[in-house]
């Protein structure tokens, strides 16, 4: 959206409210439970049999984002995508969010478009309306605010505390990706301070990298679920590492839990970068965190619906609450015990 | 809840589940529409016959507030009235919200159990249950981001868009007095820095200062408006300044506006504080912002069931488009024209 040989237009070239109506003309929505958008005390939602679910995050530059390396159309779709993937993580399906930012006046409106132009992108991609938000200033650093709201048959809603004993514990796609993407931007950040000419060095971390600055909600994991007719009795998101979304679970379940490193799902390209970087890849996938991945649990009698599956692995299962929360060690019988803060080598 | 002589407990002492453990372990959900709150990926909320109505403010540090004068207290008590607000002006009941906070490092923990102590003050009195959010670090100022959600039966919504001409303008409580409070805090701060021994000088501020700092959604005049089966045709709340708020209506309406600078309700202590600060009362009144007092249109039948009740204030009437919007000067017949920013004197 940024023309090239164009000056940015100040914020103050426009009032607040010319600004809200700048980034919102173009908003249609998509779902008909959004009865009203933006533009008045507060947006509607339509009554329903559904029960509603709610979650919302806030995301601090300097604290979750660099914008030196991050694309403002990525933080604003990040942004939306780590709301959403709370609300699959409760089998729901998320329908509105509200988006308040507050912006340094040094921010363009030309940067402001393109932070909603990721919104919007976001919006499309997983079907949900933007009905609401706040625009401030700010004095010092770019804050994003997203709730989101989704919707769900109140038997199918699954929450943390379902988990019984000799359930599977399944988990999306891979980990410590986004992880080892962040450690590059930050590697490269560095060379970059102390020499400015040096172009940084992305070769083949673009995976990686998108993790890190893209990553996407499962919202087709939630389909399947539905088709298939599974209703996983726990269910987390794994923002903070699955370590720690593990012991969430097994806390809230009243459960001990029992994974397989062998069984981690990690890409080849988070495996040589933690190589490169001389870091445990292992440890990436258990504490790294940002992974947006759904983590569940399901009854036994689901193994073959879900085995290799839209990148669904099994990387262990549910141990009664006196065993502790342990991982099977590679190529030994060790039992490496879990912390929320990862795990601990050889504790 | 700071208890004198003890060393306030940094916040790094304690992980941010412990703090989150710490700041939510007493929540007790009041409504039967609030199924679960804290502690999942997201909240709750039954399936209901009620439309949802949602609305979000953000609260950000040198902008909207000023901790050198803005108790912690009445800051998270002031973040989640601000929000209710909204709710209360869509003519709805707020049941729920979900508070994010980023805080610096450099805030104690007990400074943070401060805000709360405000926030859980504010839903036990609003009858609201606190459901959701996310605290996480800043690297600058302090931001409070509030999403409150509400519900009404779907006739029974009041948007900004029905005032039709005749209708009679109302408005609740008085005006201008949280932007004099303003101006006395801002007036003693500016005393502070060059004198620090000089103690502050708030005598007879009481009233205009709790405006500014402690303001209260109009909950009673919601009730009020029900027992009396009186629908307004529009409705908005007074956040931004009187003038600002009638363009709003009138505009989403397609109405004009003619109001009476003798009938706007002022407070003796606003007056007072504006002579003593060569301030014009009316301007405050019409600019000031921060009111959270109710602005709605009625059908002129109404006229005696809303005179003098719970002071409700009739300041003008609806007028066809073509009229514009006007004030018609004390002691004149003078017709000023407002704008959003205000009213333009003499233009």
């Amino acid at each position: 959206m940024i023309e090239e040989n164009k000056e940015p237009t100040p914020l103050t070239a426009i009032g607040e409210f010319g600004l809200i109506e700048t980034l919102t003309k173009n908003i249609e929505l998509r779902n008909k439970s959004s009865v009203l958008g933006i533009g008045d005390d507060a947006a509607i939602i339509a009554a329903s049999k559904l029960q509603r679910v709610v979650s919302t995050d806030m995301l601090i530059e300097g604290v979750h984002f660099d914008l030196l390396y991050t694309p403002l159309k990525h933080l604003g779709y990040k942004a939306v995508v780590v709301n959403l993937s709370d609300i699959y993580a409760m089998n729901a399906i998320p329908k509105q969010i509200t988006v308040s930012i507050a912006v340094s006046n040094r921010m363009s409106i030309e940067a402001l478009e393109e932070i909603y132009s990721g919104i919007y992108l976001a919006c499309e991609i997983y079907n949900v309306d933007l009905v609401g938000g706040d625009t401030t200033s700010s004095l010092s650093g770019l804050v994003i605010s997203v709730t989101a709201i989704g919707e769900a048959e109140e038997k199918k809603i699954v929450r943390r505390s379902g988990a019984k004993e000799n359930d599977l514990i399944c988990v999306t796609g891979d980990l410590g990706a986004a992880y080892m993407g962040l450690q590059i931007l930050e590697r490269e950040k560095a060379v970059f301070k102390d020499h400015n000419s040096i172009q940084p060095d992305f070769s083949g971390k673009d995976y990686i990298l998108e993790r890190q600055l893209k990553p996407e909600a499962r919202k087709e994991i939630i389909e399947f679920l539905a088709e298939q007719k599974i209703m996983p009795t726990s269910m987390i998101d794994v923002s903070d590492g699955l370590s720690s979304e593990l012991i969430h679970l097994a806390k809230s379940s009243g459960v001990g839990i029992q994974i397989y490193e062998e069984k981690l799902p990690i890409d080849v390209c988070t495996v040589t970068t933690a190589d490169e970087l001389q870091i445990d890849a292992t440890i990436a996938a258990l504490n790294g965190g940002e992974d947006y991945e759904l983590l569940f649990t399901i009854p036994l009698e689901f193994h073959n619906q879900v085995k290799h599956k839209l990148g669904i692995t099994i990387i262990g299962h549910v141990t009664d609450k006196s065993a502790g929360y342990h991982m099977v060690a590679k190529g030994s019988e060790s039992m490496i015990p879990l912390t929320a803060q990862g795990w601990n080598h050889g504790a």
